[in-house]
């Protein structure tokens, strides 16, 4: 399958790096970057043409199917291009910069009549949390009645401002949450927590979420940017008779100087890099088929309406506004 | 040391079978129980003799110092009759029903004019919570943000109502964290979270509560009293460069069928007996000297009034309203 | 690069669907088996053809690569086919049933004059293993020692037979100590050791054996193919300040029933699964560049004369006569 | 009871400290060192009487109950002279410097016809070994075929010469594996392996044994004295079913710098500082019937026997030679 990649960043050059190296079944073909240079060089190494415009990259007759990795305020209408012309994409998060924007692609995808947008939340396609869902799925451990995140970097870069830790970085909460569960979330409240002194000033850092879903089981969810030690997503849902918890990914137990140490991945990249290959295999073997696996648009615009909520909430429960959910996308998980 | 004991149920009788064959430098002398048949067993066991009031154990010329093990009401009453007669006294928690009852008590021992009190909150003597609060000391982690807790019980027994889960359960991690941070707490908030099935009616189980000390950090804490698999007390302290957590105690791992397992305990008994003959030991040896080790009554009070606020919160964020802390009690800790 | 499959049973079978699903740059495009139906079932999934002699593979025109994984005792001729052929070939392990005939294979290669061969030790790419030699190589924990290995199967099927557990299981201990040491193992013993009465009484099971290095380190390896419970594989290299080890792979922890269990994988599939994908990944990127990745034909020849020793040890040290390595092996490992 | 403690260097004064401080029912009245200085400023401390020679401390009619705990080539002349005397001992490890010495005190202690000595092997008191035993003996591995050992110190003074790795460290695995496992080791191996150029000279350090049990169970033991980075004992039974193993004790985990660190303990008072107290509290129920707990006096022959086999062993098998146990020893372990 021939793919168009718009945006040759540090994420899309990954993603074209695996395309072409860890994935079956694809070639990239076409490239586009605003930074004409990088596109080229990108192009060159993957042997792709490099386009002028994104949309060029999506009516390229010989592109079969696109991945939009540009930043995140162009996502929602590359993705509606992407649809009016029929073919399959894969948008790295955020669907789009707000709800309104995300549920016009909703909208575009159910006139269209078919899946053809798959939204980049790779942690569906990890080993942790698959086994956390089988665990869940098969009743291990009753009724789910809790959930209990933390989600750490090790720092970020000054241009991470204002809300993104929960437009961008608890969105994979939410909707690994959304998935675990197998419902909506509904509300969303943003505690006051300290700020770390070590954190820019402009952002509040960490932050203490609470979430609430339609059927009343409370996740609280931390969120941690500049956490400084390591890279630590962690995940328990507690449930009637027992609970199912995210292990520590591990490469090995080295005892030195009187402690056991258990190295820590720094980055997303050491934690869910092969969750990456596996959710662009799946894509791959979707798109071939002209349609999309895992998490949809409607995911998308349900993580971007929550983020939404927990923004607006300043420390007040503040219920998420969502729409109907259409039929198209009534598959096997949230009824 | 002669010992009295006052209240010969399953814990008071605990106390003593731990002074009695555990502890150096004690021997129970005296007993008292509503229930003299079972009181008369116990002395009988003990070697000691069985009096007619509770009071009549605290006047016992020989009794130096007194374990009050009976139900909670008459906690405070107790103590203050100990601290007239100038005698030690450990007291199981909760030292009063109200945190007026205990302010009373805090009142009392300053106008005596030297500890005497000392109140049963074991954890501060748990191997794991000595681990943590060495390594807050040390600054490992840098200055704490915020703190994850969990308190999970297998299940209570009916008499267990209402809102004993804050009053009795959660009072444990309010000591906890007040001792590991060194600083009170000012606020509590109990978030609304789904009702176990499996647990009887006329509780809230789980229970979801918010705590903010003096200085802004904020403590979740889980409290499940019907957790159903194990007794499970966690506690993670979030820092500016780190973490730090309670490990998992641990009898061994069996590989078994499919699994790595390791035994979690299933009582209080099992997690904490340890920390119950070490409170014990080091209170012999205050008392011998005549004072008291550890938890104070000022920090009986705070435990109970925060408790208090977090009944009182119903789900919106209430202030603690403690009284100023006299000199007697600004020793090494909370200054 | 299309590639050439020998042998289409469950190994065989595994292999194309992971060349096909998992893997860039490869397609099969050729099968045999002696099952001519099953091979006729496989190409036919596969899009490839079947021939009707395993030398029609190798001679096969279009065919680029060979992935060998008939039985064991077909390999070396197989390999030898291959190398006259000039084609790039992984083997999978043993790459012979004797040490003269893997030395045969090594020396037609030397012949040849570059690297063809590549041995299907997969563990080489598993990421645990690959953070015990990082950790050797940066020096962490000083200079290796002892080695303890342990390699649990949780069963074996009848065809299992005599010294197996040596000469095909073992095989993956002495191929991952000699790369993580890079060092040869120049003498084995085999330990008598109690037989399970739950294993084939025509197997001696468990195994104890000990390894000994050039440089003198001694490695204690457990095989036990009947070990019931799960797929159990560990290793801790103890160094001269410190020690390093494989840590459990983990796909998350239940805690239920008065135990907190992480699941163990009960096969190598579900153990080592990636470890094949990354290693015929690696195996594609250098066959289509003309040459091997990894464990070479020296390294196959090397661990089937350590398990041909241990075989012959009968409890006493018995030593590994080796070969002199060619020059052609003596790449970044084992100097 | 009235105990007298023979040997007040740092083993004998950490007794004495957890008789007085840490015991019920015990009360040290009598010591002796032959560092009389020591003695004395050990005596003050405790309140105890210094005596002139050992044997005074031994005829001290208040003494009850005596603790060995000088050097050990004194213990098994004194233990025969507390048998004399018909006063219950606890005898520090070794029991005796060779199994002919030690036999003397068995054949003494069977003529005096009842247990009055008990052998400092404390690991059997320790909850982790406990947890091994209870598994055990629940079955739950099925039959035991194998056991790994592993016995590291950071290091050891330059006292500690020639075979003490094996008569004085083996001996707690000899010990632990014969009680966990209820039966006798009769042969032993030193295996050749490299020695540490981190350790003193004239130490082989570390080293690999085997040991056989009475019915062919084979146990493998590291013992490396000068493993620098932590004091770790570990146990690992190999069943027919499953296994269990002793679970690293923590006192906490630190997420810092890109990794997870459980603290190990540095030295064996912090990793069997517990076990030692509980060991002392046993001795104490059991002296103040008149008998003994535990260990015995078979216990500390039969480790010696095989600690001489070892250090006999020299690289070949070797029996141990063991006695015919005596009626007196057949008690509920060790049929």
């Amino acid at each position: 399958m021939n793919v168009g990649v718009i945006g040759t960043g540090a994420i899309g050059t990954d993603h074209i790096r695996r395309l072409t190296g860890r994935v079956a079944g694809a070639r990239v073909t076409a490239v586009f970057d605003v930074d004409t240079a990088r596109a080229a060089t990108v192009a060159a190494m993957a042997g792709a043409a490099s386009h002028r415009e994104a949309d060029d990259v999506i009516d390229d007759p010989a592109v079969e199917a696109v991945l939009v990795a540009s930043p995140g305020d162009t996502h929602a209408d590359l993705v509606l291009a992407c649809i009016a012309a029929g073919k399959p994409v894969l948008c790295e998060k955020p669907l789009a910069s707000t709800s309104d924007a995300a549920l016009k692609v909703v909208e575009a995808e159910v006139t269209y009549g078919r899946r053809l947008v798959q939204v980049g939340f790779m942690r569906r396609y990890d080993g942790g949390y698959l086994g956390v869902k089988t665990a869940l799925a098969a009743g291990r451990i009753g009724e789910p009645l809790l959930v209990h995140c933390v989600h750490r970097n090790v720092s970020v870069p000054p241009s991470f401002t204002g809300d993104m830790s929960l437009t961008d970085s608890l969105v994979h909460e939410v909707d690994a949450c959304r998935w675990l569960l197998d419902q909506e979330i509904v509300a969303a409240t943003v505690v006051d927590v300290p700020h770390s002194p070590l954190a820019l000033p402009q952002l509040r850092d960490p932050r203490l979420v609470l979430l609430e879903t339609e059927r009343g089981i409370v996740i609280d969810a931390e969120v941690f940017v500049n956490a400084r030690y390591g890279y630590d997503v962690r995940c328990e849902v507690v449930g009637t008779t027992g609970t199912v918890a995210l292990d520590a990914p591990s490469t090995g137990v080295v005892a030195l100087e009187g402690g056991r140490v258990q190295a820590l991945p720094m980055d997303w990249e050491a934690r869910f890099g092969q969750a990456y290959v596996d959710e662009l295999q799946a894509w791959v073997d979707a798109a071939s088929q002209g349609t999309a696996d895992g998490p949809s648009a409607w995911d998308g615009y349900a993580a971007t309406a929550v983020a939404e909520a927990a923004v607006a909430s300043r420390g007040a429960r503040t219920k998420v506004d969502l729409a109907e959910r259409p039929g198209l996308y009534s598959g096997e998980s949230l009824p």
